[in-house]
């Protein structure tokens, strides 16, 4: 079973290089909620998981909204007064505002500037901006260099195309025993930005990547999506199916140096909220935040009318790290060993949900005699080890209401240990699966896979 | 509506003036739990707001009570051994124990002294004391007037009456759109204190004047009474009315320059307990308290028998000012600033039970589309205003389950901010009142007032 | 009734002297799970309390497990190379492994060396080590000792015996007016171990004596019972009682000079549970731990199966001290002062127990005139005295809803100044048992006795 081998045989130094040079080979593409950027990302994607792509016509309406039309941009550049290209796509993408109209014009600074976007109390970096909704141009720079632009005639151009087409995602569904899902989503709009989010792409690819070669007992659906749009384009798809999503996990900014947040789902208790409490909290490993309606597409999956079980992991939170939208989000700002750290804590998560269950005590009735069974030490009158009390743990509350993953929270042990106490009980024949009371949507079975 | 405007057009400054030369005009008047200078202090309230005066003749039951003989009280005075006056009622009325028999009698020092009331740890202020059930008199001076007091004899003159009469109580009902009422209670039976209970009939006739002029959608009414007495026999008198107290407060002791106590109710998350809780705990303004069953008229409303829902107002507790119930709590105890500041809190309380509601979104499945509807700003990649966040909240946890004020608290948003989001929401199409299916006390509306 | 007269009455000074004159005569004993050990014990404590002595056949099935044969043991010793008896049973009986089978043989040093238990942390102490359920056979000693074993041949002489016999328990149940029972249990199975576990022995013993004489509500019943195989073999054989037990208490390790630690039963809420909380949190005299399957009996009156309402109070936990399972566990590390407080906690949490109810205000609108019930001063504008606060909050809150205890956790009172504001107003009528209405399981009275 996937978990217990993990920290053994897992090479997770080289799952950290691997994912850090396909950051790198995704890193100079140019995407944006649509166009031939994603189009590319998604090629390089399926080298390492076979993920369909879709591709949804512009003006295809989508819940509230309306799929935009389709933008793509070949070449933008700034030239001064004496001529000089002082702005340049060509050495950021991040120079030119997303959606940009195409335009080409001579101008004076002043009806120039209100075009210009800086960081002032950055003044060295190039911002993120976009403008997807309503028909616009820019230009993004560092603040330094705004500041010394001279008075003059410049010339500006933005060869893009804002035209009918469509809006391309990936997915991929690994299919487990039962057709409940768990939902790994990632948005894949940003252009030159690594933590927000190569991170998620590429931590999401090597989970994929991992569970494609296990037996697992959930099924699991992979989305690789432009934010917002993305989200609401799948959702409104899939409605029928959303009922059947278990749990879910947003991923994003999860390649930095900081330490983990996780953010819980709007209902708080949801499986992957539990596992993660159990994980980061109890781990030590960073903290948990409660929903807000303010974030990445979590806020689609936990709409009212959706209200799925589905967080969001973060390392450093979103605006509160100052590289946020900025070209300061480059690779150097990512970490191969972060990446990795993340995809383990992934796996960890992936283990109790696969393997977290109600048993139920065969031998209620006092505790059973473990030394007969050879499940306890024969001297006594010294303390008990560890993995033993693991086995009072798991006697003492598989009364088919505590799951074990509840009974790793009450014992304050990891739920590695009760797991395997666990095993140890079942072998011995004083455990049964309680299950099929407790978890009646495990009922439902694969029928036509 | 009503609390929208507040900080902007209501003159708090010339309120607090108001409020403070109100109490200068009643601070001299010898108030008990019935008599006169209760029909006296009415008589001045009433050239404020206009309200109706009950008696209830002596002898009543009301509940497990009778209403006392009523007690006046002319003139009252000590003469020492050398004939010259050393207590004197018309110096302070603090110094004859309300409800003390007439009296006229000469006596030694150690004849007197059971009669006399002092507090020693505080030697310069005269006491507070009462003796409303047992029939007795008595006088309160400042201990160390007490200590000086020579050997020899004196004369008494205490020129009451204690006769069958009346209690007197006053109250106004201000009518809103539905039958439900809002009780705001105060007592009128303390002589020259300030704090205790001057401040709450001041906030009190303040906030009846203000209320009177706006459209409401509770009905609000309040009571000026005795305190015990006067509360049971209300409630003796109502009891069939108290099911439609939807909310209520007592006001007491809310003069001071302290910061605010709220004592919740009884039941512990009465709508005024939730509001208090968010203006005060969440506004850094004081502190709440858990319901005790000490205290001030709060103590009937919340017997077992009733339990309303009301709670009870105060700056610094009763009992824990050294000024508590001497003639320290005089007007110099008072602060006009600080009768407006509690003016101000109870109005805006009374914003949020007005304009606590339930709404329900009417795009529930992912986020609707908030720029289209000039909802929100159009440069992407920037961080979001606080008034969009709240629009979000509100959005998302319009679920016909979670009231505005339930959403600012989660929020951690002022209430305001929160309601001016649904008030733009509404506006836009996108929230509909759920109040008919989550509050059913609202469908009884008013029919024949 | 009980609770009320301890402080004035009872001797502590004396029943602290006469329980450790109690351990000292039961200290030098051999006891082990069976044996005459376990008998002569009980032969003592009979001449204090009229116990009930079962012998329970060897091979008799109790639950999963199986009564083991029964142990006795005349002598042991080791002689060294020269011949010297270096270690010796009648020195101290912690020096053979309990349950050893019968050996007469001569071995070197290195064949001895399996069969020497040691605590190399603690150079100076003989462990306490068992082997009840593996055949097998070994000393303890000190390690300091062992250290100093010079090579040759050693002869060992255990004179045990391993047969056919019976597991021995005590029992004493005290009637009171309900057939529900409070469990008191305690383990008699350990040698000279004086914490564990005369000092539970010498408690149960004073606190069955004490409750003897009383007026009871609740049937008491005590157990004397080896550890785990005791408790289990009076489950089995006593199943269809155990619906009936109220609440209970595990008493272990209460002797030393430590503050108390209750440890909650598995259901968290019970009586008990609620009443410790009271006597210890509450009143600052040690701490809750949160029950946990591993400890002393109540790990089988808490298994899922029985689930019953039994903690455990002990002073310092159990494998906490430095002394636990070794001979520095002696007749010094107790303290007849703290057997004295452990009984008087234990007889306040009878008396909570006992008095504990539910009561319904009769003049539960408003409060009534307590005055002319003479139940309250007849000054008003002093504060209020601790005792009229009680009275409040008794009326306030006998709504049939609460119980004594829960309005005194509520008060943030002794239950005792609660206890009494009851009687007071159940005397002048104000107040009459729920009981009858809240407490079903106390409609059944003891019928057959």
């Amino acid at each position: 079973m996937l978990i217990e081998g993990i920290r053994q045989e897992f090479d997770f130094d080289a799952a950290g290089r691997g994912m850090f040079e396909l950051a790198e080979a995704l890193y100079p593409i140019c995407r944006s909620i649509t166009g031939n950027g994603v189009r590319q990302t998604l090629d390089i994607l399926r080298q390492h998981v076979p993920l369909s792509v879709h591709e949804i016509p512009s003006g295809t309406d989508v819940l509230d909204w309306t799929v935009p039309r389709e933008w793509n941009i070949r070449d933008a550049w700034i030239e001064g007064p004496g001529g000089e290209r002082i702005v340049d796509f060509r050495d950021s993408n991040l120079h030119v505002v997303s959606y940009s109209i195409p335009v080409r014009r001579r101008m004076t600074l002043s009806e120039l500037r209100p075009h210009l976007f800086t960081v002032p109390e950055q003044p060295g970096v190039i911002p993120y901006r976009t403008s997807y909704y309503k028909e616009d141009w820019g230009f993004c720079l560092p603040h330094r260099q705004m500041e010394q632009l001279a008075d003059g005639e410049y010339e500006v151009c933005i060869d893009s195309s804002l035209e009918k087409g469509s809006l391309t995602y990936g997915e991929l569904l690994i299919p487990g025993k039962c057709r409940e899902e768990i939902l790994i989503s990632c948005h894949l709009c940003h252009p030159s930005l690594a933590n927000d989010n190569l991170s998620g792409m590429t931590v999401a690819t090597w989970l994929a990547r991992t569970l494609a070669t296990e037996q697992l007992r959930y099924s699991y659906r992979f989305l690789f999506i432009p934010g917002t749009i993305g989200s609401i384009t799948w959702l409104a798809r899939n409605e029928d199916r959303t009922p059947l999503i278990y749990s879910g996990l947003v991923l994003t900014c999860v390649g930095d140096r900081g330490a983990f947040t996780y953010k819980r789902s709007r209902r708080g208790d949801a499986p992957i909220d539990r596992a993660m409490r159990h994980l980061v909290e109890r781990g030590n490993r960073g903290r948990l935040v409660e929903f807000s309606p303010y974030g990445y597409d979590e806020r689609q999956y936990c709409s009212p009318g959706f209200n799925l079980p589905v967080g969001c992991l973060m390392r450093t939170e979103h605006g509160k790290f100052p590289e946020y939208h900025t070209s300061a989000d480059n690779l150097e700002f990512l970490s191969g060993e972060s990446l990795a750290g993340t995809l383990e804590l992934c796996l960890r998560a992936v283990g109790i949900l696969e393997r977290d269950t109600h048993y139920r005590n065969l031998a209620p009735k006092g505790e059973p005699q473990l030394g007969r069974r050879g499940l306890y030490g024969s001297t006594g009158g010294t303390g008990i080890a560890h993995e033993n009390l693991a086995l009072l743990w798991v006697l003492n509350y598989s009364d088919g209401e505590h799951s074990l993953l509840e009974i790793a929270e009450k014992a304050d042990m990891e739920f590695a240990v009760v797991s395997r106490a666990a095993d140890r009980l079942r072998a011995a024949g004083l455990l049964e699966d309680a299950a099929a009371i407790s978890e009646p949507h495990h009922q439902v079975e694969a029928a036509t896979r």
